[in-house]
């Protein structure tokens, strides 16, 4: 079986595991505090040009969400995302476990906008029961969103600009980051780190065997997050990890280099669909393709192949998604391609 | 600077690292559902001689305590520990943070005991404002313990005895239970899983990069913990890490083995105190040693060696702990072992 | 300013304030462990018909509905409710607050059917992801709605038979139960003990200063139900009172017969509206009317009378909501009725 | 049978019921916005010469101290109280519930001091560890304490001073306040609101039927707090009845001279057990005494009497506390001084 129903069916970049191996034997102090996660902050805070933002390190993309939110919000607040957000849907209610209503709202392409946020807010403030409604207290995205889209530079910075007009805090799910960093360059790490109050760098699904570099602007976050990560089970003992992790990545670009190869790969593979004449699912432009197939398609495919069910849409169509990622093996993405002319 | 301070300091036991980088290009699918974690499950149930116990794999201990309290108890169950235990004092009050008091109980040597698990729920059962009471629900003991100490077979026995008697589920933190196994052999796994309803196998602290496996002899807390898993932000999406670190240290015994030797070279350390006319602060046998100091030794140690303040004593003495763990260095140890003998 | 903008803008119906006053220099016990409250709950059990039903009291709804909730599922578990559910809308977070997911249906009317909670549960197991997903736990409605709409017998029995099928507790919300009961014969007590696993008989709406009777058929909701009341801070101290307040109101059917009398004068003002050629925004037979007034029109008698805004249509018009209850007074309906004629 | 075994097995003071029953047919908006509420927070804010202070009402004692401690708190922090203290023993973990952990601390007659305060705090800020460990964030103590004794007014300004000194808000439970103000003029309301941030005027346990006023001097724990209030299921819908209630029991001074009252009644009843050779458990002047009875005494009281088993001594020796309260019945009284004289 090929894996391409995630893009976390892999084990790390090679860059990563010999990092990784050649670290093994040093000694270090725990959680996070020691000097290879010293080096990997510092390679981020260069990056993002932003010599006073904040970097923790946690295990995964969960984590992160619950930890960034629990710790911005106050008890009565809510957190608005996209109803497709996955805070929303596919954390099992971890952010309500944190005692936070997650107040959706309706997506365009897994896309909320600045107008939306705005019309929330208003709407509680106006409403003459406020005290009785959850009040929406900061923003969740993710970019790349779970429908694969991109948030422009310019949507961005108009949900930030809403966002901090409105005194809320914008934070964006960069789980699959690399992607779309290597997409869409207008959105790049500076960038991010000047809009947000909270993003992080996601490293599970671009190359890391796990982990996710939350870089905080917001000193008030920051202030005590560190508390915050242990209560939550999320402080990692031989952090260490982390930070050698992240720092072989990011050090030559491989983060963003190794992240175009694989949307490379990807759009090859929706490509190929749209020649046999299928429609999209959503259109997208970095490592996860959406397409709606015949279901003997599916079927002819999914012997050799896993990929995502994302939505059975009834008269013998479903919508699938396809993911690459760093270290996909060019030979499987060639293999793949030659079934899909087959397929149909 | 040489670490003795905790048990984290080092990376991975060579056979864990071998077997993750042999490991690295196989493509499984996420969330510990491989046939690595199958293959891991398989090894613990047979060692435990437990067919049809279930393993639950998570990345660290505070995560493994939280997650089986809060999927054992009621919203109004508290958990019983010694006041020393790990979850009342060193989790920035993660059992709290899912609703739940902890119950400290005194301790001896950091133990508690069936006595005082009956008189608690007893206490509770006689009071007349007994719903105004949190309810004792479990009871949570790690062995070995804070203080390095373990439990014997007889003492384990009557906990459990007590605890089902009351009906109420009896969990073992085994962070270090390597080394516990190694130190203590009447107290093994099949007894563990004889009398424990919840216990896990620590990795993190005996040779893993990260992870703790959990076994569940329960079916209660086992039908939906994977739920649980991943509300609490626990769940690997590399699962299969886990998977192929457990198997590794644990198919050839490593687990013990190498535990073992780390155990004889603390109690090295522990006997060059002795020698010096040192006091324990707690007289173990496994990989943890307490001593009291003199503030002046204290310090000319410090200088090179890293370990635990354990309690400022006043009058110029200190309680400290040094660890060993399955990576610690025979040179090292010599070097430390030279070094006492000239520290006094 | 005379009040219709609510069903709590007054004091007690006199039968209750009569027995409160009456019975104040009684010494009783606290925490609704008194014989006044065992004879409250002994006349519930009867109305009901149902002798094996457990009877709680609390003060108020939100109370009633978190606590039930809170009590009925398990920690990953979510409560399916209309999207316009007050639970989901106007408690701040309440359930949230627990832990618990809202998971919010579409509504018709206000209410929700047996198919869509089907639908919901379906979808939950057929899905690959699920336990990355809120199970859905059980099944919230409220009778009447926040729309002033009546679930139909079969429309509950439906819902009830559903969830039973499902494994899923069936939970009414009854604040606004008496003018319910009083509009729609076909679903009474006895019906509602039989169809749910817990339901309450709101007092607080309906005649009393507070108080609402939770009646749990459900022996597992129940059997550590008063800890949950206690925790929350839900446990009234002179609890008697509410023991007095329900008494008093169902001993001799006042509970409905006064309901009766306040629908009967909720109607009279609907049909004034009617009369005037205005739209409905919710059509109804309980003690709440909607209607949708020309922005004037809201004006002219808002100088007079409270009411609530219900929503805001544009276009000069204004969605809006009249309640009357138990204590309303005939001269401030022919007021109001006198001044509809006068207002368009 | 006759209740001395807490301060609300009665109803309300004359005084209150007559104003309920006055008020009764009034209209108001509901929530404590009304007019009434507004009329009672006049009078607190005058009594306690805090013209900026902030005055919320709910029903009950348990409902306060979790809504404070719940706004007050960031969820990695905990707060410090005595071993005994209400919130640490006999509330159900209505505290951790919130998330939050209850940081016991030795007590002596029920009480902390000031140095218990700064050493716990301390304590933490130099634990190498810190992060691991709950952060002491605010300070609870009760007045009376839980043992019925008192703070002096010098015990509390250095409480309050040490707690602000180091960041910590500072909360009064006062339950049982009116007794504490009746029995120990120095610690007065213009006091209390000067050196707590959050107090609050108990009036279950006071004559009223239902009612604690929390007075916030603190602006951020204000800010917010019918949030809170909402969320947590403690705001009564009829509002007015506690504004009503505060406004009869304090405008005349009743709430302190009718405490005067009690408090005398209860010091009568100890002083008859002193003359009988009885040792006291806890010495106390307010409206609560513990005395140690042998349990044949115990027995004959308890045919005619309720009172409180406190705790079992041994030795054929009990523990028992009797109360009194505004209501208590002078010929209550002295039936209980009679056989108190003729049960040993």
């Amino acid at each position: 079986m090929l894996h391409f129903e995630c893009d976390y069916a892999c084990g790390a970049a090679d860059v990563v595991l010999k990092a990784l191996v050649e670290s093994n034997s040093e000694q270090h102090c725990g959680y996070s505090e020691d000097e290879r996660c010293e080096r990997a902050r510092a390679i981020i805070r260069e990056k993002c040009a932003a010599p006073d933002a904040h970097v923790h390190f946690v295990v995964g993309g969960t984590q992160a969400n619950l930890l960034v939110i629990a710790a911005a919000l106050q008890p009565f607040e809510g957190v608005l995302c996209a109803e497709t957000g996955h805070i929303n849907v596919h954390e099992t209610g971890a952010v309500e476990a944190t005692g936070h209503k997650v107040l959706p709202l309706p997506h365009k392409d897994g896309k909320i906008c600045a107008a939306q946020v705005r019309e929330a807010y208003e709407k509680h403030i106006a409403d003459a029961s406020f005290e009785h409604i959850v009040r929406p207290g900061m923003v969740y995205v993710s970019h790349p969103t779970e429908l694969g889209t991109l948030y422009t530079r310019q949507e961005l910075q108009e949900l930030s600009d809403t966002c901090h007009e409105l005194g809320m805090p914008f934070f964006v799910d960069g789980a699959r980051l690399g992607y779309g960093l290597a997409a869409m360059p207008e959105v790049d790490l500076p960038f991010l780190a000047k809009v947000c109050d909270a993003f992080y760098i996601g490293g599970t699904k671009v190359g890391l065997l796990f982990g996710e570099a939350i870089v905080l602007t917001s000193d008030r976050i920051h202030k005590f997050f560190r508390y915050h990560i242990k209560q939550r089970g999320a402080m990692l003992a031989k952090g260490r990890l982390l930070g050698v992790q992240f720092e072989a990545i990011l050090k030559d670009d491989d983060y963003v280099t190794l992240a175009a190869r694989a949307n490379g790969m990807a759009q090859e593979i929706k490509q190929a669909f749209l020649n046999k004449g299928c429609q999209l699912y959503s259109d997208t432009i970095a490592n996860q393709i959406f397409v709606i197939l015949p279901d003997e398609v599916c079927d002819r495919l999914g012997e050799k192949y896993a990929f995502s069910v994302w939505e059975k849409l009834g008269e013998g169509r479903t919508a699938v998604r396809f993911c690459t990622n760093v270290t996909t093996a060019r030979e499987d993405v060639d293999a793949l391609l030659s079934d899909i002319e087959k397929a149909f």
